[in-house]
């Protein structure tokens, strides 16, 4: 399964009193990481595979984050992010934040449902199976031999 | 000219490891506070003046802070907002944030634009007049006798 | 067991672009609600509390939220939150956030350690126990015949 | 004078309703593209540099932006960071914020104090003049023929 790794500067402003990073920041950091891995699967960006599938997005049904080592401000460190599971209009993501020694400093859970415009209400959303031949290329990713 | 004065708590969170309020925050804290000016003006909420307008909000053109003292966690502040110059279709709010003990600590100006939703293009935005209705109002505020 | 509520308006500058809460702002919501929470326990604010027992704080170990309705831009909202369990040095919060219809649109769950400094290392922490004075107040709150 | 480019992604997260950067988050990046420019100035990072000169930071005195044009989720930026004057005590930096088709969408100014921990009091801060050779390595930066 494709796994997608950024690399990130912990900023001054993503700490807190404590010099250790404000935990909500982590999740902003996660869901640009499942955003980099799905334009990556796609290959492009996001905002591209959103437009090319004509869907809204993959909104947050449930995410859990537990906090094994704090990470301070100016750590260099990475996010690996890959989808453990595809079901039918939804998916887990799981996001492993490591420190440069190596360290697993957070790791990150998702569920996430896949959304298009509902057909009949222009304001609403509705669930939509995952593209297959998106699916695909997580298991296959573009690049691979 | 009204004065609208919204209290907050200092957040752990708004806070960056000097253990002093991380100085974008203050500008979120304006954004909102803009928003409460303009509604309780109109009589409402801000949601609910830019629907009765049919206007798409009042982005920002420039804004500027000056830091006198810093706010730390737990600090009870207050921010006084009022608007200092109405033009035809822009206008200029100023904030101050004060401590409990009355000490400005923080003071923000802000030049925004009225806008609506281009007549051609239905995803641009045109600047319109501010509403003669609604600058009466904070001339003559609501309650005021 | 003692329930605080905290009632805030969702503001501009906490939603995304599909108008909707971008989910890590709930973690900083939850994040002050538990510190509204101890403070009202205690009888002051969460710093008061701090200075009083001579520690450093609670640092989050494993949160979770889940998203059953979103939340919009001019929302008011409610947050319940409650300790479901205090063990030896850790405890665990629930949090509902209620949409003005008492429809229950999140649930975040934390567990926490309480943490003092450590003896031997001046930047370092230690777990400790909570306090057992303040636990009572939570099954008898302050202010409750 | 040294200038340092920062390349960065607008996130979903950095976005407000109207689908547009919620300007606070402008601060942010400006924030750590001044630290960048710093660390860059000394040969490492910000940390390290605030480390070999023992001082606590250069916070934020006066801060200013002028928005000219939006920039979306999805856009890739560039902000170029530069310092226009150095005082004894104090200096003023630029940062520019083009799009990739070289439009300068936001331009933001900062005035800041470099301090160091007051010598008669723990909690405090005291202003202290930049360090020559660091103010020396902004004329002449390291890597410049």
């Amino acid at each position: 399964m494709l796994v997608n790794t950024r690399r990130l500067t912990i900023e001054w402003g993503d700490c807190d009193p404590a010099g250790i990073v404000f935990y909500p920041r982590y999740f902003a950091m996660f869901d640009a990481s499942t955003g980099a891995l799905f334009g990556r699967a796609f290959g492009g960006t996001k905002k591209q595979m959103l437009r090319h599938y004509d869907v809204v997005g993959f909104p947050m049904v449930d995410t859990r984050a537990t906090f094994r080592v704090p990470c301070a401000f100016g750590d260099e460190v990475a996010i690996e992010s890959t989808v453990t599971e595809f079901r039918r209009a939804s998916f887990d993501v799981r996001h492993r934040l490591l420190r440069d020694d190596g360290t697993l400093a957070v790791e990150g859970f998702e569920t996430r449902v896949w959304v298009g415009r509902h057909p009949d209400n222009p304001d609403g959303i509705k669930a939509l199976p995952v593209p297959e031949d998106l699916i695909a290329r997580f298991r296959d990713p573009p690049g691979t031999p």
